[in-house]
């Protein structure tokens, strides 16, 4: 079978950059078969420098350790500007994996803005630029005719906005409810359990689970943020994150997660977000479940979210891996999705 | 905006056919100004005859009534071969909703191999012609380059398919594990609370739920019909009905069932499909699932359907309404799928 090129550039060689490389060269030969597609990447972008060839880049490319080590490569190039490598190959996809900003989007917003504008199709683990003009690059995506995916920014390999957009296509979403932050969730289930805030959240960062500086997560900003961009793409709002009352999971105590479970409720911290008429509301705050609610066994570092519908009822998807691998697994279902044939 | 004509073809008028007939209608506007399509049905097929006309058929074209009422209208022509209605008109999409035959697949089975041969889409409700001839029917779209949809027959409005297929691809999908049957899982949750099966089964088919001869659902066969499709569609498996070892709940005690509860486990009707290499596995039984599996909180009469994957971990869908209109919109969206653009 003859093979279309799919030529990716991926920006950003941090942990979910570093998974991404891995598994689309673990992958290339199924996406091959299955798909028809010759997925590969010829440049890798860091801050200062670009690793680049006319091939495909492969293991023997890139130096084992860190971003810091690309530029030990042969192919190390410094300061390339991007606009370079958009034009030194047939248009494919930008893979966006640089760290999050939800305050600017930057440097991610102006990285996928050239790309669109470039004739780039574009799939992003980052949020923050769609945070940021969520309808600005929805807009450019449009004119450019190209593909704006972000379903690894969304929930990783949880598949928020493939069964919003794709499965539930035709039905009207009348409301979302999601368990959309695996650290704020095993935090709770751990404090369900009997531990104390603090005695949690040091068992969740002792184990990798919660981050030096956990403020996004427990704080209910991440889970807003991914909220904003399943709400926006699904239900058709605009929400800002100035808009969305955000209350996290900081000041709670034992006693008030232990009372939930004693009333045979499960407290978790909820995104909400609903339409009346043509009013929409978002909120993200902790929400004692009953045990009916199809988000109630949802716990430790799993996700979930539930789409409430006109005429296929509540539908819910819970799982997926939030790791780097399966962000990286999701970036990669979100390529063969803009090529695939229907 | 201009719209893309959709013709369809209805055949089938019973519940489900029915309440296609009247969701298509509610949802035009919908699907225009959304996805830019003009979807409409100009035929409704019966075993005796057709209701046809040039333009598409409104709630004034129809009779209230059930099919043996289509026979009054203005439109109705006796005798109607479908081939006709194929050449009729700019080529769109076959909605098959006639009855299920697990054996024969027929009528389904001709309806759909004609359609394909003549260049329209397919999207069918009805499992049987995939349960008999998978493969055959898969290539049969392949050469002919149109899609075969049957998101309705795999499980209504819980998007088992989508999800298998478009969620999860890239990822390798090494196990599936489904209660695909919602009167057998009614029954169980009932004898979970205490009732005998025949207490149960009378409940169920005292609320509509089960069907006055419920044997295909209680004896497993509607389950393993279900994962016959979607392994087969999403494993690359080639399993026939007869490879299949099925167990069903008749004989089950209200004992057994709450032996599972006493030991914080849920007794389910479980359909099974793995893979260990080029070796598939497929069948369907009751199973006690512990707490932690991701499928114990589905009861009543609830549907859902985990994959577990390489790169993705376990990811699971519930829910989805399993009435007339459930899959009604089921075929909906799948029509929408075919035309919609990436």
């Amino acid at each position: 079978m003859r093979c279309k090129p799919v030529n990716l550039i991926l920006v950003g060689y941090g942990n979910v950059g570093r998974a991404f490389f891995r598994l689309q060269l673990e992958k290339r030969l199924l996406a091959r078969r299955r798909y028809g597609l010759d997925i590969g990447v010829f440049a890798v972008v860091e801050v200062d420098g670009v690793v680049a060839s006319k091939k495909f880049l492969d293991e023997t490319s890139l130096p084992p350790g860190p971003a810091s080590d690309l530029e030990r490569s042969p192919l190390w190039k410094k300061n390339l500007p991007l606009d370079a490598l958009f034009r030194a190959k047939e248009p494919g996809v930008l893979i966006e994996c640089t760290p999050t900003n939800l305050r600017t989007g930057e440097p991610a917003l102006t990285h996928i803005r050239t790309a669109l504008d470039s004739g780039w199709h574009v799939a992003t683990a980052n949020k923050g630029p769609l945070v940021v003009d969520f309808a600005g690059l929805r807009q450019k995506a449009k004119e450019n005719r190209v593909a704006l995916k972000f379903g690894g920014a969304a929930a990783a390999a949880l598949p928020t906005l493939d069964v919003g957009l794709y499965s539930l296509a035709g039905a009207e979403v009348k409301s979302i409810e999601g368990i959309l932050n695996g650290t704020a969730n095993h935090i709770l289930t751990r404090m369900g359990e009997g531990m104390s805030y603090q005695e949690a959240l040091r068992d969740a960062q002792s184990k990798g689970i919660a981050e030096h500086d956990p403020s996004l997560d427990v704080e209910g900003w991440d889970t807003a943020a991914k909220l904003l961009l399943i709400a926006n793409a699904v239900m058709g709002s605009s929400f800002t994150l100035q808009e969305m009352k955000v209350k996290g999971i900081a000041g709670l105590t034992p006693r008030i997660v232990q009372k939930s479970a004693g009333e045979g409720k499960a407290l978790k911290l909820l995104g909400q977000a609903s339409r009346e008429e043509a009013r929409f509301k978002a909120q993200v705050s902790p929400v004692a479940l009953d045990r009916d609610h199809p988000l109630f066994g949802v716990s430790g570092t799993n996700k979930g979210i539930t789409f409430f519908t006109d005429t296929m009822g509540p539908v819910t998807v819970t799982g997926g891996k939030s790791d780097p691998r399966g962000a990286a697994a999701a970036l990669f279902k979100d390529i063969i999705n803009i090529f695939r044939p229907a």
